[in-house]
């Protein structure tokens, strides 16, 4: 079985000396009472949950599965108890406002506790991982009636949410979504329709369960802009425990992975629900959730590269196998370049995604509280950048890091013991749900980027090259070759413009390089950072500031040149590709 | 259920156009008679007994797996009746020499079949997948007496063979073999010790199941030098059926994918056995095996690929979802660019991969059946070098595409129904097994070019560079750009030489990006023949030749560029990078 061992040295890294949050909350009044200590506390406590509780439940998650049995849904062993546990340790309400009885805790902290719970048990972590979501889709959303009836327990845990978006024939374009709902004299809804791939659509871990449902009113126009948001409940809560609401599990997914997650056919019939927000404003408003959602799968990919690249690691100083050139002596894998080259790559992919995705955070911490609203505005812009690229990135890069790190144990990673092949299947997920990968890149370029005349991506070119300019004597080579890579970027930024307006399909075509050289860029910035700070910081750890050095220059001295393939490529996707003709097979 | 098309068409333009096998055979006597109708009847009919007989079994295959009880094995439902047809059909003999009973077969048509039994199912394949491996070796190595006594019933596939290499404690470094043999006093051996990892060790496919092993006799040096080969029959050959040998199947792998695939741990109690070749030679003579089986993993890599190339392919053509920019009207994912892209690009990887692949099969016909000693040398040195770079190569290709393929699915590609994520994970085994591809990588650098200086990978660039040069002006563009990266890595060859010599881990450390840089210009190499090709023969088939053209050009404007990010990093790897020291953890 795979032991699980929290990073939290490194974490406390990034959220202390790449990220300096300590420093930031003093100025943000709502955050004003935490510190570095609380952070700490925090993270080593969320360190002992997950290793001790969640870990050792993952591979027979994996093993037992859920089963459904008349509409009803098992999880697997332990599953239940560990939510429980998770609950009375106050987890779900960690960065919910104290006012719905949350600890109001800074989201880059939360960030930490989503890594832990991803790294140490993917599965389980679906059934609490909307919540946060669902809470801030109700609060910004909601009505105040709605809002005092469901929050509270949600913000405790003892209700879970989901979010039930796609149907049979709506995957990625929910515009074509038919769940219809119609009016009740009493304001309320009834709600008629199949949905898939729910997420804990049904289990047993709670009571309810409150389902977040897109669906259409009656007078609706076609297409996404006719969506509408509706809560509904498993039980009506007039009258909990006896009345059942019209929503069913028909059924549950066989898949790939995150097999302890039960992910569910439901079928709603008649079932009563409450409008969330405006009649036809369902997509704007569910889309607080997905970027929450967003940022969340992202970090199933941090955790999954971290806990895939330490079980390698210690997998590859234990195993001898092999001698070096020149020597009869048999010495550990780690000592062999191919082995050595491979973990570096595997840190140093997942290191950067941890400061990409808590990067993102720390933008949530500051768009909700920081008390110049003009920052606030710009936080809020960063983020709408930064999602998409978090979500893309760290989830392939969960997915690449966990094959990489099964690569090590050769054929011990194949056969299921290892735990290796698991954490392939299971990191596989995050590159799909949540709008695909490919959504998000486009999301980017043309959404957050074309459509604001590339005035939030200059902005965000501009606070990397700050970055660059700070560099001392000592970082300065690393800052130049970003630099450079900048410029290049910069330039080319007028003429995706110019070209976008042109030729529809252009931003279309280059969105996947688009976004793969924007998160070079934005990484290139934290280790540059990473960099300054292990370099100029005195009293840190030796071994870390090592670890740190090597790991960032492996990063400007073999990673980043990917960049220039990149905006080759993003050079020739100018002109339109031969369309892809399926006759021609 | 996935359904299995094969690629008749482009299989066929591979042998007929690109390799210009046909008139090749011509030319060397033992295979004068076979013509461009014989190969494509052979083709067809594999064809239909690959779709028809062995795709119906791969899903369920997956589902069922291997049972094993009190050291018997049982295969899922329908594979030993497949296996009974596939012998009837006489395609076990298929490229094994007519005088032990094989029809002889040029093994660029018999590459054709290995690639449609993995593309249709990866599992199945793996039973008769070290046939002709085995043949081989015992061809090349075996005694007259054990050659008659052996070798007409693997060719007839009566018997099925295994290779016995891996133990617990000896997997990459085959010196830890621990497994001993003594002599007897009639020249058989008898051998003892524990054999994980070995695939059909057991089943039910064949009355009895003859083992490759690798083991140590008593006055051997220690390391791979003290190895030998031994055949080790299930049931000795002197009373078939009835005397059992002392070789047990103790239990079978629970494993990421190929399930319907045996993966034993085989004990060897005084198992009686003969030796095959001389003592102390067992890994040269395995290598024969060995070599014939690496080039048998990057076909599956070849299958998976293609096979799942178009499986998405018909998926994004069938299914509705989405609408292009500025219109209403839902299309097929088809249209969507990135689904475009990702479809482009899954194809040029898989044709390229089919090309480099049978390349290599041309080169073993030529190598055994060239009238001309000086081109069969030749080409037997050219299969030194393009054997580990067609394993590596494939294999990952076949994963990456498998992988690609269900990202074109969406959730649905998650979920076990469609097929897409049994392929990611049946094709995974494929990086790993027979040598891992970090292996493969250092045997091209260390013992296929630093080793004779340079001189054979010098012939390979010569004839790449033969294939620019000979570009007509249609193709001048893609010829002049693939000389110039032909240049570089040719300029960096005496560095590669000087630095191997000076610091004995260079090698070692670029070896992966090298194999990538060389299987990049060996692609360029088959692609600029195909855009020859498609412009140069009258009477091709219209739509085929758009295809072809498209995919050509495609490679040239997207991929080839890699090779420079690979050129940066083998020119990085210079300096000694700092070693990885886990106690920084």
């Amino acid at each position: 079985m795979r032991i699980y061992e929290p990073p939290l040295d490194d974490i406390r890294f990034v959220l202390e000396h790449v990220l300096e949050l300590p420093a930031q909350w003093a100025t943000m009044p709502a955050l004003a009472d935490y510190d570095a200590d609380i952070a700490r506390q925090v993270v080593q406590e969320a360190g002992r949950f997950t290793a001790g509780i969640l870990a050792p439940l993952n591979a027979t998650g994996d093993h037992q599965g859920c089963t459904w049995e008349h509409g009803e849904v098992r999880t697997p062993d332990g599953f239940a108890e560990a939510y429980r546990a998770y609950v009375e340790g106050g987890w779900p309400a960690l960065a919910c406002e104290p006012a719905w009885g949350g600890q109001g805790l800074p989201h880059a902290v939360n960030a930490a506790l989503v890594e832990m719970i991803s790294a140490s048990n993917h599965a389980w972590g679906m059934y609490p991982g909307l919540l946060h979501g669902a809470y801030a889709c109700l609060l910004e959303n909601g009505s105040e009636a709605l809002k005092q009836q469901f929050l509270p327990r949600m913000v405790s845990g003892e209700w879970l949410c989901t979010m039930c978006l796609t149907e049979p024939q709506a995957g990625s374009d929910l515009g074509l979504i038919r769940t219809h709902a119609v009016a009740l004299d009493d304001g309320r809804f009834t709600l008629s329709g199949t949905k898939i791939f729910v997420s804990g659509g049904e289990h047993d871990l709670t009571d309810n369960i409150l389902h977040l449902v897109l669906a259409r009113l009656p007078d609706a126009p076609p297409g996404p802009k006719g969506l509408s948001l509706f809560l509904v409940p498993k039980y009506l809560p007039d009258a909990i425990g006896t009345t059942r609401n019209g929503v069913t599990c028909d059924g549950i997914e066989s898949k790939m992975g995150i097999k302890g997650s039960a992910t569910c056919t439901m079928r709603l019939e008649n079932a009563i629900g409450w409008l969330v927000g405006d009649a036809n404003q369902g997509l704007a408003a569910m889309f607080v959730m997905m970027n929450a959602a967003r940022l969340h799968v992202g970090l199933q990919g941090v955790g999954h590269a971290d806990a895939c690249y330490r079980h390698a690691l210690r997998y590859a100083s234990e195993r001898l196998q092999g001698r070096l050139p020149g020597s009869s002596a048999t010495t550990s894998l780690l000592t062999h370049p191919a082995m050595q080259q491979s973990l570096l790559a595997q840190r140093c992919a997942a290191e950067g995604a941890r400061m990409l995705a808590y990067g993102a955070a720390q933008q949530i911490d500051i768009a909700e509280h920081h008390p110049d609203p003009g920052i606030r505005a710009s936080a809020h812009e960063a983020l709408g950048l930064l999602t998409p690229v978090v979500k893309a990135w760290c989830s392939e890069t969960g997915f690449k890091v966990a094959s990489a790190a099964l690569q090590v144990f050769g054929g011990h990673g194949y056969v299921a013991e290892t735990g290796a092949e698991q954490s392939v299947r299971d990191s596989r997920i995050s590159m799909i749900y949540e709008g695909t990968n490919e959504i998000q890149a486009i999301d980017l370029v043309v959404r957050k980027v074309v459509a604001d005349g590339g005035r939030a991506y200059s902005a965000l070119l501009d606070e990397i090259a700050a970055e660059c300019e700070s560099a001392g004597f000592a970082e300065r080579g690393q800052a130049d070759i970003l630099a450079e890579h900048l410029a290049v970027s910069r330039a080319r930024l007028p003429d995706i413009l110019d070209l976008s307006g042109r030729d529809k399909l252009y931003a279309y075509r280059i969105a996947d390089d688009f976004l793969a050289a924007t998160a070079l860029l934005c990484l290139g910035r934290w280790w540059l950072r990473t960099l300054k700070v292990v370099r100029g910081t005195p009293g840190l750890d030796p071994a870390l500031v090592r670890a740190k050095d090597v790991t960032a220059c492996y990063f400007f001295d073999f990673e980043l040149a990917q960049k220039r393939f990149l905006d080759h490529r993003l050079h020739m996707a100018r002109t339109p590709m031969t369309t892809f003709d399926v006759s021609q097979h």
